[in-house]
This record gives structure tokens, C-alpha cells and sequence, in this order.
């Protein structure tokens, strides 16, 4: 039986400011059964504020407690330890750090900190690792380049690489695939990974990552889904639906045990 | 039989701005018995005329045709194959590229451009490497890291790395232990590998790898040598000799051809 349930917001509950057809009533519905909801997305670059702000203008009312993004789960990770990161995200993600002392670093959170990527920002990063063997690197994507206004850009991917090459470090992620987001999102419902279900169009970040984490799974035909999903040979969704009303009306609806 | 002589600089003729003892009197018995010669360094922020300034500075006069870096060998790659590349180099290196076309960039070359790694520069190599797959990458070192007056910081390495990663391209390496280097000065001295030999203290960069090169090769005790050097699993000098002096007379002399 299921208690709550992890969506992904792009290509499940919207295509950019579009929202995809009923899934503002799937939605209204699992929150009329009672159901644990966190929105679990991918972003390096906009608050969870943001965001809130964005499914909001297109007819989504979501609470900012219910975004969880690698920003969040590296805050968890650095509440629950008392870490003090050197912070070399985006300007635009430093909101989510609020608070966070930073003085005498002893982790280094990166992003895709583009025009932040300077030598003096990556031999700060460098030297925290390099000084303090075991110093957590907490990468909150390693994707390797993404389209920008005036061509192909360098990610936080890249990047993450150099660190790692220069102190011998290992990152740890923080975005999806990895469980870190997936139990930063469990933790605060408070459910078992058991009892929980991601909905998801991206095969290997949102179905393979929350599989590993010991959810269940429904795959949505939305979005990025292309038909060979359903017959990769390492990951397979427990269910596969339409898209996101599907989703909740056939495979959620009947399992969910409150 | 041996007919010419690959020698390095730092650790072999010299302690910094103090020549080894005899290296000087070793030379002259090179020059005097008419042995090819060519000095190799790993530099990557000096360029070759600097490095033939500071040996006239303490005895030694070495013509500028005589000193190979990983610069020359990079330079001789570009010309042989008209490359134009996006030289993402420090300052001080480029007047070793000094009239090489850089418009319309196809391929790059990268060293230890500290500050001139800025995500704009990245951006430029980048998009190089990933529009035209197979533009070559010429890496002048991949060193992690170097003392700085500051503090430890980021070398080639690291941004060589990112460079990988983002692109999927392998990088070349220029400088030693790599086989351009090696060649950039067999090919200058129309010298076969087997006809030369190689003098080093590092047993990784000069040993070995002129050794894959196919040059015979003479570890000097001088320098970064340590004992644990005639021991190595993987790498062993041809020969051994307590300084250059000693490798001068003992070992190259007596099997010069010339």
C-alpha cells in the first residue's frame, strides 16, 4: 500500500508554462484521498520559491514545503551535520542556503555555477578539499552542458570532474538519480521508501534513481518518455501509464492505504 | 650506438638557479665530441626563450633551437596538419605560438591557464570540441596541482578533465611522458629512437616515457631522484649514474658514434 507520493514537475505535471491535460485534476484528487505529496525536480538555477512561483502561475497551488530539489537535499545533509559549505552554485539557488554559515568551510557544495567558475572560486573549492581528506563534495547535478541563449554551455558536470581529479575526492550527488533527494523527500513524509511512489517521465533519473531508493514506480508516456523505455534492459518501471491522471486514477488511487 | 642526446633541465643541469656540479664541463664534452643535443622540459609558462635566457644566466649556453617543450611539440602538431587552434594557454607561453592563425578555431590547446580559465575561455574550447568531433586536444600537462604563493592550486589537469568529460574528446598529451615530446626533438635532430639516448631524474616522465618512445634512457641521482627509483616494478632505467658528469663519461661517451 501506498501513503505518499513523488512527482516530477517537468514532462509529468507541465510541459514548460503548459500544463499537461488533467493533471491539475489528478492532483486535486490525491489530495482529496490525504496523500503525502512532494514535487522532486531537477534544478540547479531556481529556488524552490521559484518554482512554487512558476506551477503557480500555471494553475498548480503547491506549498514550498512540498519542492524538494538537490539544493534541499544538500541543506539536510548540511543541517544534520553542521557541515560549513563553500558554496559554488548559481547565484540565482543561494536563497535555498540562507542561513547556512559558510566561514571556515569544511564541504563544498557545487552547481552550475557558470560565470561563478572562476580560478579563484575553484582553487577556494579545491584547497577545502584538498586540506581536509573526507571533506564532503556534494554535487547537485553532473550533467555535462545544457543549451544557452548563445550556444552549448559547460554544466555543473564538468566541473565536478576537475575537483575530483585535482583532490582525489569523490562527489556525492545530490539531484536525481541519486537517494539523497529521494530521502530528503521521504524523510520529511516521514514514509518508509516501501510505501511510497515516484511518477516520472525520465527513465534513468526519476524511475532508475527512485527504484534504487526503494520506491515504486509508474513511468508516464509524457514528456521525455520515448516507447524504447519500455523495454530497457536495466530499468524497468513497476508501472507504465499514459500520463499523470492515468497514473493516479489506475495505479495510484487503488493502492493508496489512507 | 648513440648519436644524439635528449637532456633535462631541472634536476639534471641545475638545482633551480645553481648548476650541478660538472654539469657544465659534462656539456662541453657533448658539444666538443659533436653529439646532437636537445633540451626537454616540461614547462607550461615559460617560453622557450625565457628557459634559454635563465641557463645563460647560470653558464650554460643553449641555442633556442635546442630547448623542446611541450609548447614545441604542440607547435609542430599544429603546422603539420594546419590546425588553427583556441589557445587556452597561460600568458607567458604565447609568444611560442607567435604567428600561428587562431581564427576559426579546430582544435585546442590547453595548459596551465590559471585565471585565463575563466567559464567564457571554457565556453571557447568547449564548443570547439563538441562541434566538430575529432578536433584535437592538446593537453601541455596534466599536473593536478602546484604551490602557489598563495597556496596550493589548480593546474592543467583538473580543466583538462572537464574538458573530457563535457566533450567526450580524449586529450593528447604534449609534455613528458608523452611520445610528442620525445619525437618534436628526434624529428629536429633527424635522430631514429634507437640512436638516442635520454637523461633524466624523473623516472616517470623522462624514464619511462622515453622509454615507450624507444630511446635508451640513463636515471641521474641528482634531483628528484630517490633510491626506491632502482627498485621500480614497472619502470627501470637502461642505466644509472651518480650525476650528468658520470652519465656524460661513463655511459654516453664511450657508445657515441660520432
Amino acid at each position: 500500500m501506498i501513503r505518499s507520493v513523488l512527482v516530477d514537475i517537468e514532462g509529468v505535471l507541465c510541459i514548460g508554462e503548459r500544463p499537461i491535460a488533467r493533471s491539475l485534476e489528478a492532483l486535486a484528487l490525491l489530495r482529496q484521498r490525504g496523500a503525502g505529496l512532494r514535487f522532486v525536480t531537477n534544478t540547479t538555477r531556481r529556488t524552490r520559491a521559484d518554482i512554487v512561483r512558476q506551477l503557480a502561475a500555471i494553475g498548480f497551488d503547491v506549498a514550498l514545503d512540498e519542492v524538494v530539489t538537490g539544493a534541499l537535499a544538500a541543506r539536510r545533509r548540511i543541517e544534520a551535520e553542521g557541515l560549513r559549505p563553500c558554496l559554488l552554485v548559481h547565484p540565482g539557488l543561494l536563497p535555498d542556503f540562507a542561513g547556512i554559515a559558510t566561514d571556515a568551510p569544511n564541504a563544498v557544495v557545487i552547481g552550475d555555477a557558470a560565470e561563478g567558475f572562476t580560478y579563484a572560486a575553484m582553487n577556494a573549492a579545491f584547497r577545502i578539499l584538498i586540506d581536509a581528506p573526507g571533506a564532503p563534495l556534494l554535487a547537485l547535478a553532473n550533467n555535462r552542458y545544457f543549451r544557452a541563449a548563445d550556444g552549448l554551455s559547460l554544466d555543473a558536470g564538468p566541473y565536478v570532474a576537475a575537483l575530483e581529479y585535482a583532490s582525489g575526492a569523490r562527489a556525492e550527488a545530490m539531484g536525481k538519480p541519486a537517494a539523497a533527494i529521494f530521502r530528503a523527500a521521504l524523510d520529511a513524509l516521514k514514509t518508509m521508501p516501501q510505501e511510497a511512489l515516484m511518477v516520472g517521465d525520465d527513465l534513468e533519473s526519476d524511475i532508475g534513481g527512485a527504484r534504487d531508493a526503494g520506491l515504486q514506480t509508474v513511468l508516464v508516456r509524457t514528456g521525455k518518455y520515448r516507447a524504447s523505455d519500455e523495454s530497457h534492459p536495466m530499468v524497468r518501471a513497476d508501472h507504465v501509464a499514459d500520463d499523470f491522471h492515468r497514473a493516479v486514477v489506475e495505479v495510484i488511487l487503488p493502492r493508496l492505504s489512507s
